[in-house]
């Protein structure tokens, strides 16, 4: 790693390198199964308060920021990323095992992500307004003027994922939509990847001070995970919280925030299974070899390391649907294992496959090869019955890994059983032809019950690979995430961290600038209940 | 009780009355005191889940209306209620002590309030579409075509309030936004007023057959309070909650959601002081009159029993404050207690008061005459100073009643001070001239610190009052609502039952209406991060 010159580092906290009393760390190379890199303290007791202390003390004069100056900081914070993205890379392949390619459009993507939320902060449409003058004549009451606007929430604590070291990490999308907000962040770094953290960590503690920001605004911590953690989500400073990670992780941290003396929202994205239902007339002898194509790709991509991944593949019964089934066999017996982001990762999928091959009603479809490497299992793909399926709910448990369940299928009927028993999905896709009448009609029907359980539905195509834009949902009812209100990816990411508030007949001197009759910051806003756009627009 | 001929009424299940097996309640006259009406039986073990399992059945045929439809229903229930009104506030009027004006007051709140939902279903912005087509030659990655809709939670449960029989009980705010939103509702009846309750329930029932909706789309149910509260939210088929009441009532609800195996959302709307802050520029000669006026008659209207009443009035040392404090004196000395809702109240209202005159610190400053009817207690206004008042956390405690502290400050240190500790507030109150620049000054100072606890800031006026429109917000951080990022009044209160969904290449042939190229219903939707407004429209 030779990025990391120093063999010991530390949390940052406001932009300051603070030893840790609480023990130290190194990242595991999972390619190799040793330990690599420098030492990096982790937080003891009461050193968390400080970060938390100077978030709260950041807040107010970094909400009072203008829309631009918030975009040029978050742009900043790319830019200063990006001149470091040949370091972050190279560390980041030997914290996680991951191909270079793949870091670096994950690194592309990270700092696009900031700049999109730079872009979102300067044109405002998150500050909500909504405008209702006075109508002194009303009757039987006189309406006062009420003027709605967004405030940010607070500090937020934001969790990172292992599965994406950068774009769901330091940097990442909690991160960029709590700061497009107003809303200072208290990171705490995953411990798999401590020194990927560390670089884009520095980065943006340099865009904090290259624009004369509090410091309080971004703080990085290091500690053992859980314990920091929840010290995290009860520190009283705290007003909200992302994670992205494992079901029990975030299942405790949701408890943990709501025996709070002040409940705050959690915003978890955590487990899904991501069914994909393919029809009789998706498996016709012209479409199975790029249909078992596009599958096995999703399937061992990034080691199926993805909360998108499939995990489930309804197939229905009969010959055409069994060549399909016989295409993925040899596929995946030809593919190959990547490594895993770590040791444990890699243990967990073995124990997964190893509780669904102990099922009776699973066999096998096909085994890929190991990876040269350490840590990188062959992927894999099993079979089941539907009556299987429907009456053993371990079947329907995530593996996070290139594990998938092949689910055949006999009838329309029990395709609605399916929808019906389903758990919150962040995904769930259609295969079929449009053209086959039947199966259009079928997947209107499907689509209605998913809807209710899903927050992303695709038609054709493969759920891995979110686009990140205006219009994305990377979210879903329950356990797929903590609150099916919201969504991680995406512009929309940043209603998450804000909260209306209205004014009641302020007068002119006092009023924000959000709410001010000459709207100084172009925004869109409501005005009687209509949206009236603004005339020059920062777009 | 005219309207009400029967001897016994009964849960509307779906339309059908329910006899419950779990004993009965009447009314109490609050002004005799004594029990009145008929009785109502209330349901006893697993008889709620009938009511929960129709609003299951209903949902997917009620959110599949179009916006025209439900607007349709929403106005005939205000209709169907409408012409039962004078039986409606007549059977108000006994069961809560309310003034008859108070009720036709209400009365058209309620009705404009579901007619104003009417509205917001019919111009349909709550399905917040965002639109981003297709982009197959991007690279380095071609986007797919998404498409992002709001889509409705599923089936509600709704709390009424004691002290809105109307405006915030069986087709109250939560109610009216739930259904407008798309989402089916269990309404539980509250005790203090269940023959009110019943009617409103038989004019919703109505309107439901009306329409020949499915019954399941709203249910009135009866029940012993935490009980079967308890259970409905609890219930699996319940995917949201409303709730209008006390801090206890309502963080026990919090904590039955949190803990469910599929936690929910609760909306509480539970406690706030509403502090008011007098500035020195407020208390000049020519203005105290006016201001005492105004104070007593907020304090003493509805007794008290407002969620927005003044309970803590900040008056600063000085001959000039103490001759307004001298002036609410006199006022309050000669106002007249009114009834309360329930002797229940009453009571609590009496010990609140035990426990504040209790205290050492606090002095009387007034207190009225008791009104001429049982559970009718005189107001009263108390003082301390601001020392005390910062050094006993039992001094801003609610007191639901018209009971308020009035406390002495020294300076503008004092002020902040108190700002800084302040919990959650529904409303904050400035008074102060314009024209005093220092006042001016110190209001933006104190309007900075406010508007991180509090969800609406007034200058000049009273709290007590709450407009119901586009730009309102009735709500706050907690413990003033369990989730400060929603509000219970206002169009704005129909984001609480959606959530996002975006299909991924869905064909046109299964889009549904809101995100199809053609916007059949007109609707303002986001394209590629812009708004684009509907060229007809349904305003």
């Amino acid at each position: 790693m030779t990025a990391l010159h120093e063999t010991t580092y530390h949390s940052l906290i406001a932009g300051e390198p603070v030893t840790g009393t609480g023990g130290a760390v190194r990242a595991i190379d999972p390619a190799a199964g040793v330990e690599t890199g420098p030492e990096f303290t982790l937080l003891g007791e009461g050193q968390l308060q400080e970060a938390t202390a100077q978030a709260a003390e950041a807040f107010a004069s970094y909400r009072a920021l203008t829309p631009q100056q918030r975009a040029e900081f978050l742009t900043t914070a790319a830019e200063r990323i990006e001149a470091r993205g040949a370091e972050i890379v190279a560390v980041a392949m030997t914290e996680t095992g991951l191909p270079e390619a793949r870091l670096q459009g994950e690194l592309a993507r990270t700092v696009n992500q900031l700049r999109l939320f730079a872009k979102v902060s300067a044109a405002g449409d998150h500050h909500g307004v909504r405008l209702e003058p006075a109508l002194p004549d009303r009757t039987p009451l006189p309406r006062p003027d009420l003027r709605q606007r967004r405030i940010p929430l607070g500090p937020v604590g934001v969790f990172g994922a292992s599965n994406f070291p950068l774009a769901f990490s330091v940097a990442g999308g909690d991160t960029a939509s709590a700061l497009a907000a107003g809303c200072p962040v208290v990171f705490k770094a995953h411990n798999a990847h401590p020194g990927t953290g560390q670089l884009v960590g520095q980065a943006v503690s340099e865009a904090v001070r290259a624009h004369d920001l509090h410091p309080g605004v971004f703080s990085l911590v290091y500690g053992r995970g859980r314990e920091v953690g929840q010290q995290l989500v009860a520190d009283p400073h705290i007003r909200a919280v992302g994670f992205t990670g494992s079901r029990s992780g975030g299942t405790s941290l949701m408890a943990t925030a709501a025996a709070r003396p002040e409940p705050i929202p959690v915003y978890a994205e955590m487990s899904s299974v991501n069914p994909i239902f393919v029809l009789d007339s998706a498996v016709t002898e012209d479409r199975i070899e790029a249909l078992a194509e596009g599958f096995v790709t999703s399937l061992n991509g990034s080691a199926g390391q993805l909360c998108t991944a499939p995990g489930l593949l309804f197939v229905p019964r009969g010959e055409a649907a069994d060549a399909f089934v016989a295409r993925v066999a040899e596929k995946v017996q030809a593919a190959v294992g990547v490594t895993m982001l770590t040791p444990s990762i890699c243990a967990s999928r073995h124990e997964g496959e190893q509780r669904l091959t102990g099922l009776t009603a699973v066999e096998p479809v096909g085994r890929g090869q190991d990876g040269g490497t350490e840590n990188a299992p062959a992927p894999a793909v099993y079979t089941t019955d539907v009556t299987s399926y429907l009456a053993e709910p371990e079947l329907s448990e995530e593996i996070f890994g290139a594990v998938c369940l092949v689910v055949r299928y006999d009838s329309a009927e029990d395709l609605n059983s399916v929808v019906e028993g389903l758990e919150g999905q962040l995904t769930a896709t259609l295969h079929f032809d449009e053209s086959d009448a039947a199966d259009l009609e079928l997947a209107q029907q499907l689509l209605t019950g998913l809807e209710l359980r899903v927050g992303r539905i695709l038609v054709g195509g493969w759920p891995t690979g979110v686009d990140v834009g205006d219009a994305m949902v990377h979210g879903g009812p329950f356990p797929a995430t903590s609150d099916g209100r919201s969504t991680s990816v995406g512009t929309a990411a940043i209603e998450r961290f804000l909260r209306p508030i209205v004014y009641q007949n302020l007068p002119a001197g006092l009023r924000p600038e959000p709410v001010q009759d000459e709207n100084p910051w172009q925004l869109d806003r409501r005005v009687e209940g209509r949206t009236v756009l603004a005339e020059g627009g920062n777009r």
